[in-house]
C-alpha cells in the first residue's frame, strides 16, 4: 500500500466544521450523499456532525439521521462532536467509532464559545468520558486556542500541556491541538509538536491549522518535521469561521493532499477524487470556496500551448 | 540593526508585477505616492516599473515618468524590467540600479509569452547586458518556469541550471528562480535551492514564488531551509496573473513578513505599515486584493471579548 513512503493520516472534517457555519440547511440526503463520496476517497477519518442541540446549531439538526443512513466504509474511523452526555448517548445510539469533545486552552475564548469555564467543560467532558469509556467506542479531545487566542494573545504551552495531560489521565485515545484562527507559525509549532511527542508517547495527536493567515500549510511542514502524520483539513477550505467571503478558515483538504503528495508522502487519498466532490460544494452552500487548488487545478493538470499567430 | 537574528531580504514586486496586470490604468502620481511609501517601508528591493513598449503593457506605460519622480531611500535598490535594449537605454537614462532581465526555461512557455525562442530570448537579453555591463546598474536575470510549465510540466533542473551557467558567465549579478504559476513544492524548492547555492557560490539568488496552489509560504520555508535568503512578494498578493477575482497570484507580502517575523527573521520590513499600504490597493486598482493578512489583521492584534449575557 504504502510503497516504503512515509504515511500521513488525513481527516476530513468538512461535513461538521464546514457545514455547521453555513446559514442556508444542506439538505439531509445532499450531506449524505456527500460523505457517501468522502467515505471512498481514502481519508483515515470523517467527522461527520455535532450531537449538538438542534437550537444551538441549526444547520446539523439531522445528526442522527445522517450517522444512520450514511453508507460507513470500514476502513474510514467516523467521529462526531459531542458536547456533553446527551450528545454521548445519541451518538453512542448511531454507533459512532469515535467521540470528538471540544474545550478551549483559553478561558476568555471558552466562555464566549461555550458559555462556561474551562473547569465546568472539563468536568461537562469527564461525564461524556465516563459515558463513553468502556464501550468499544474512541474518545478523542479537541483543544481550541492551543496556539494562540484571538482575545488573549499568546497561550502558554504549559497550559495546553496540563489539559492535555488531564484528559490523558482519563484514558482519552486522542488529542487534538487545534488552531482554531489561524494564529499558528512554524517554529511554534514545531517546538510545540516535539515536546507533545516526548511528554505524551501513547496518545494519538492530530494538528488542526486554519489558513486564516496564509500559514496552513507551511505549518503542517513544521509539524511533520517533528513526526506528527496526523492533519485535519476541510474540502474547500470550508468553515473556521471564515469573516469574509473568500477568507480563509480550515486548512483546505486538497491544497494539503496535492502538496503531500507531491511530497512524496502516502496520504492514501485520491486527489482527483476529492476535488471532484470539493467541486460540488459552492452548489451544496450557496457561495464559493476558500480553496485555491480548485480555481487552479492540481500542479500536473496541463494546459494546451496558445496559438502562435 | 539585527540583534543577531537571520536577516532575511524581502523585495517588493507589486509596482511591476502586480499594477502591470490591472486593466484599469492607475494615475501616474498615486503610482508614485505608493512607491514612496514602499521606500519608507524597509524592503530590500523595489521593483518599480517595466521599460516596455507602453502598446504591450499600457498599464506601466508611465514607467520614465514614475522612476523619475520616485523619492529613492540609499537603503533601496530600485530595480525596472528590461525587455530589450531600447528598453534599457530608458532605464539607464533614468539612473536605475538594477535591470531585471526575464526568460522563461521552458521553451513552450517562452514562444507563447514572449513570442520568441529561448535562444532568441537569450541573445536579445545578451544584447542588453553587453549594454548594461560596465555601468554601475546591476544586472539579474528572472528564469520564469524553473519549477515547472503549465503547458510542458516538469523542468528538468539542469536546463535551469545550464541558464543560471550561461547568465553567470555573462557576469550578471543575480538570478531569480521564478516559480510562475505556483507549481513548485516544497521538497522540489529545497532540492533546486541547494544545488543551485553550492553550483553558483558567487550569485545573488532570489526566490519568486507565487501562491497560486496555497504553498508560496511552505515553499519560502524550504526555500530558508538551504540558506536563500532573498524573496520577491507582492502587496496584497497582487498580480502574478490570478485567473479569478480572489484568486492568489505571488506570494503576498505581508503575510510573507508576518510569518518571518514571527518565526524570528529580521526582514527589515515594518509590518504595521505595509499593511497601512495594502490596505490602500483595493481602492487603488478597485478590487479586491487575495491577501488573507488584510482581512484577518497580524495574529498580535487582539480582539475584545464579548460581553457575557
Amino acid at each position: 500500500m504504502t510503497d516504503g513512503k512515509a504515511r500521513l493520516f488525513i481527516q476530513e472534517v468538512a461535513p461538521r466544521d464546514g457545514f455547521q457555519n453555513e446559514k442556508q440547511f444542506i439538505d439531509t440526503r445532499e450531506k449524505i450523499a456527500f460523505i457517501d463520496q468522502l467515505s471512498d476517497s481514502g481519508f483515515a477519518k470523517i467527522e461527520v456532525t455535532s450531537f449538538t442541540s438542534p437550537r444551538a446549531i441549526p444547520a446539523l439538526k439531522d445528526a442522527d439521521m445522517v450517522m444512520h443512513e450514511i453508507t460507513r466504509n470500514p476502513g474510514v474511523v467516523y467521529t462526531v462532536l459531542v458536547p456533553n452526555v446527551r450528545g454521548a448517548e445519541r451518538a453512542l445510539a448511531c454507533n459512532v467509532d469515535e467521540v470528538n469533545l471540544v474545550m478551549s486552552v483559553s478561558e476568555t475564548h471558552n466562555q464566549a464559545n461555550l458559555r462556561m469555564t474551562r473547569e465546568q467543560s472539563f468536568a461537562q467532558l469527564s461525564d461524556v468520558i465516563e459515558v463513553v469509556r468502556g464501550t468499544d467506542v474512541a474518545i478523542n479531545v479537541s483543544l481550541s486556542t492551543a496556539f494562540g487566542c484571538p482575545m488573549e494573545g499568546d497561550i502558554n504551552v504549559y497550559e495546553v500541556f496540563e489539559l492535555v495531560d488531564r484528559y490523558a489521565q482519563l484514558g482519552v485515545n486522542g488529542v487534538t491541538l487545534c488552531d482554531t484562527t489561524g494564529m499558528a507559525y512554524p517554529t511554534q509549532v514545531g517546538k510545540m509538536a516535539r515536546q507533545a511527542r516526548e511528554r505524551f508517547k501513547g496518545l494519538e495527536f492530530t494538528m488542526h491549522f486554519h489558513n486564516t493567515r496564509g500559514m496552513a500549510l507551511a505549518n503542517t511542514l513544521s509539524a511533520i518535521g517533528e513526526g506528527m502524520d496526523r492533519f485535519d483539513a476541510s474540502l474547500g477550505g470550508i468553515g473556521g469561521c471564515p469573516y469574509a467571503p473568500g477568507a480563509s478558515g480550515n486548512a483546505c483538504t486538497e491544497e494539503l493532499v496535492h502538496m503531500l503528495e507531491l511530497m512524496g508522502y502516502d496520504t492514501g487519498v485520491d486527489l482527483d477524487r476529492i476535488l471532484g466532490i470539493s467541486g460540488q460544494l459552492p452548489g451544496m452552500i450557496g457561495h464559493d470556496v476558500p480553496s485555491q487548488l480548485l480555481k487552479a487545478g492540481p500542479r500536473g493538470r496541463l494546459h494546451p500551448a496558445p496559438r502562435q499567430d
